[in-house]
Parts: structure tokens; C-alpha cells; sequence
């Protein structure tokens, strides 16, 4: 038997308020791709401390806790291969190797920026 | 035998453009959660269509290309909860289910969109 209550939700309207999905554009792939290289495991602290300014291979390790040499070194060459990040041979004594942003990867600095914002904001309570 | 080149490389005093290590503060645990999170395969797809309004499970799967109906119930399984999206049961014939944001949720909206200029701006040359 059908009661009432079942009756009232059966005969409901269809809210008003409820968006159609209809003429709603699908996920951008480009945007699911740069979802999948800024958001690849290390990839987003990567950036982010190169943000700051070029670091050498240590600087970015000391910066970023727990990542290990390989995988750092695996995620700057796929960053490399990105055109996001780039490699310059420094002339200082000792010689060394500087990773810095290229303009593609200095353009990630509002995206970067508005997330850290956010996990300010609504991951620390 | 070392070179005049050599030795202009050896004296080369440091660059004074170079930014230092030193000072610079770690990449914050709490953004690099948030790139997990956010960045995990799928997930930004998702806030993505989400951002433009409530949704249903087949909705989601339509505006999202290539997700598998197991990914996307994990998926949203998992952003519930993280507290980003809420489930509610619709009143409608046939009953159904909605995906909506929460305010935290939709507070991602700034990053997502700067992720989305980004992309359209540096990914389509």
C-alpha cells in the first residue's frame, strides 16, 4: 500500500533549483591534463618551491620533505619534457645545475597560489 | 693544462640574480594535500562539471569522458569524505541521487579556474 508520504514525494515537482546537465559542456581535456602533470605525486611541491626562485637539485630536496632522489629526479625531467621546468649549468665553483621555471611553469603561479589558499583556508580545522 | 676559459669559468664570481635556499620555507604540507587531493586522477574532472551545479551519478559520467562507473563511485566517495562533495536524495520520479559541492567544495573554485587558463592558454600550442 502506498502511503501518504509516499504519494507527496512521488507527485513532488521537479525542483526548480536543480541544474540540468543538459547543454553543459564536458570535463575540457586540457584541463584534465594539466590536472594530471600539476597534480602527479611531488609534482605540485616541485612547483611550488621553484615559484620562490631557481634551486639546485639539493635545495629542492632540503625543501621538499620526504620526496627521494629519484623521484625528484624523475619528476624535473617530466617537467623538463613539459617545458615547465628548465635546466641551466651554473658557472659558480663548484660547478653545479639550477632548476628553474620557464614562462610556461612562472604561469602556474595563480593556480598554485589560489590552492594554497585554499588548503589554508579549509584543511587545517 | 687549464684554459683562459677555464679559468674565467673558475673565477667566475656568484651570480647575484641567484636566489638562495637559504630562508626559503618548505613546501607546506598542507598545500601538498591539497594537490593530492585535488589532483588525483579524476578528481579535478569532477569538481570541474560540479562547479557548474548539482549532478547525477550518469550526469557526472557523461560530462566526464573515459571514467569508469567504479572510479567515479570511488571517486566520489572519496571527495565525500574530504567533505568537498555531499550526496543528497532527490524527491523526484524516479528517486534519485545528486551530487552537489559543499562550500568547501565550491571555495576550490578559484584554483580550478586558474588551472583552466592556464591549460587553455599553455597546453593547446
Amino acid at each position: 500500500m502506498v502511503g501518504p508520504t509516499a504519494v507527496a514525494t512521488l507527485e513532488a515537482p521537479k525542483r526548480p533549483d536543480r541544474a540540468s546537465a543538459a547543454g553543459r559542456s564536458e570535463c575540457c581535456a586540457l584541463f584534465h591534463r594539466a590536472v594530471e602533470l600539476v597534480g602527479k605525486r611531488w609534482s605540485g611541491a616541485i612547483l611550488s618551491v621553484l615559484l620562490d626562485g631557481p634551486l639546485r637539485f639539493s635545495e629542492i630536496r632540503a625543501l621538499v620533505p620526504d620526496i627521494s632522489d629519484r623521484l625528484l629526479s624523475e619528476r624535473l625531467k617530466e617537467l623538463e619534457a613539459e617545458g615547465i621546468v628548465e635546466r641551466e649549468v651554473l658557472d659558480d665553483h663548484p660547478v653545479g645545475v639550477e632548476y628553474r621555471l620557464t614562462d610556461k611553469g612562472k604561469a602556474l603561479e595563480p593556480a598554485v597560489g589560489a590552492l594554497k589558499r585554499w588548503a589554508d583556508e579549509w584543511l587545517c580545522r
